[in-house]
């Protein structure tokens, strides 16, 4: 996702600098001539942004914790330590907000993906060749509805649900490892059979969406074709999209539905 | 369970009549002298139970949905397929509401487990020897209210928290495998280190207590063990302890607190 991030930016005209964290981001991020920094480096990572004048910044991409030793705090980045730990225990939602707090404090306003690649965001509507049919849409608002009312509690991304029924709930295993399970379960025959279903991908309400948006791409399609799901609804305007020509025709070439899902009346 | 239910029910001095479902049921039964039917069979169900002069009808045990052919409908049971093609659409509790009313209409009052058998019911507060953190027991009442959030979409009996962060959430792969999954992502450094987290487990807000009790026992004693976690957090007076003292003594054995929540303002 940096790396799309990255591209759409260029292709937008913009001006980047790429910092990349060690262990946790892909050295494919060399292209972009990242400047490589351990977590902890808070100290190098300000005198950076100040020396690059950058005009703010981007969070982009999946974040786990790394091991204390391997973050190589530095005396900077120690007075932000209490913070760190405070804001890890507050789950992912409430990780990235408090780290936003830091660049904003500093006067490095944090921009969205959606503002500085607004191309990489679901637009409403059909993506692909294939019509959802109305239930299938129905399901789906039932299970944005679902999501909506657990974004209070910091979970729940993705979800599947067939017909009236929901059969899965994204937790901290990830959109793919969920994908599997019903995959598992319609091989176990605990699911009618295929092609049916919908997964419901959105952002949480409330959700900053500077930072952490929730995100799709083709391989989104393949873990949805291996569960026999009949195709995908997605929040227009909050969920990124990588590659949406690939992503399309990947689900065209499925034979599942891409559909954007607005929160207006109509969708 | 069939069976549990079935003993507490003798020990309570109770007579009783068992109807077991062919392909459903455990042979097991057989030693309540069951009556073996098929799903479908509802004329020679209903005969049954006015011969037999049974007084109320405790409808017990996981419902899977059997294939057409295995069902044997009668002629009977074929008036009544079309209101459970419609029940089956609405989920678990959509379609055990739907059979009820079949009793009831039918002068059979649906008896919850919690009328005949109220010691499989777990009771408020610690069950075994290890005592609850407060901070797990504030985590376990997180969860519940997460739980109670997705009541209204008939789904989530069940979810682990580890300290602010929900991490998992039970769907249609059950309890057992919900914890197999969060041993996995343990194992792969995705979770902190045990032992921490609180198995959650309620009955659904609005559920009807006449049927699909949620229940635990020692295999998810054994389950939560393997997970890391440092306990189960179940709710009192409306979920079954399957063999409590067997739970009891294999929560004690692994070193978790076994909890029973209060929905009153004190636990």
């Amino acid at each position: 996702m940096p790396a799309a991030v990255a591209q759409a930016m260029l292709a937008e005209g913009r001006a980047l600098r790429v910092i990349a964290i060690e262990g946790i981001a892909e050295r494919s991020l060399d292209r972009f001539g990242a400047t490589w920094m351990a977590l902890g480096q808070l100290g190098r990572l300000f005198a950076f942004l100040r020396r690059e004048n950058c005009g703010g910044v981007v969070m982009v991409g999946a974040m786990h914790r790394p091991a204390l030793r391997a973050m190589r705090i530095d005396a900077y980045g120690w007075t932000f330590l209490f913070d760190f730990l405070r804001n890890i225990r507050r789950g992912d939602d409430g990780m990235l907000r408090g780290m936003s707090r830091w660049f904003e404090e500093r006067g490095f306003p944090v921009l969205g993906i959606g503002e500085v690649a607004p191309r990489l965001l679901a637009p409403v509507g059909r993506l692909g060749a294939v019509a959802p049919p109305p239930e299938a849409l129905a399901a789906a608002r039932r299970g944005l509805a679902c999501l909506d009312a657990l974004s209070p509690f910091d979970v729940g991304q993705g979800l599947v649900v067939l017909g009236e029924r929901i059969v899965a709930i994204e937790g901290a295993e990830g959109t793919d490892a969920m994908l599997a399970r019903v995959a598992e379960l319609r091989d176990r025959g605990r699911l009618p059979r295929a092609p049916s279903g919908v997964l419901v991908k959105a952002a949480k309400t409330g959700q900053s969406l500077k930072v952490d948006l929730p995100a799709i791409g083709p391989a989104t399609i393949a873990g949805a074709a291996a569960a026999g799901l009949a195709g995908l609804a997605v929040e227009a305007g909050r969920l990124l999209i990588l590659d949406a020509a690939g992503t399309a025709a990947a689900a065209d070439a499925a034979g599942l539905f891409l559909f954007g899902l607005s929160r207006g009346p109509a969708a």
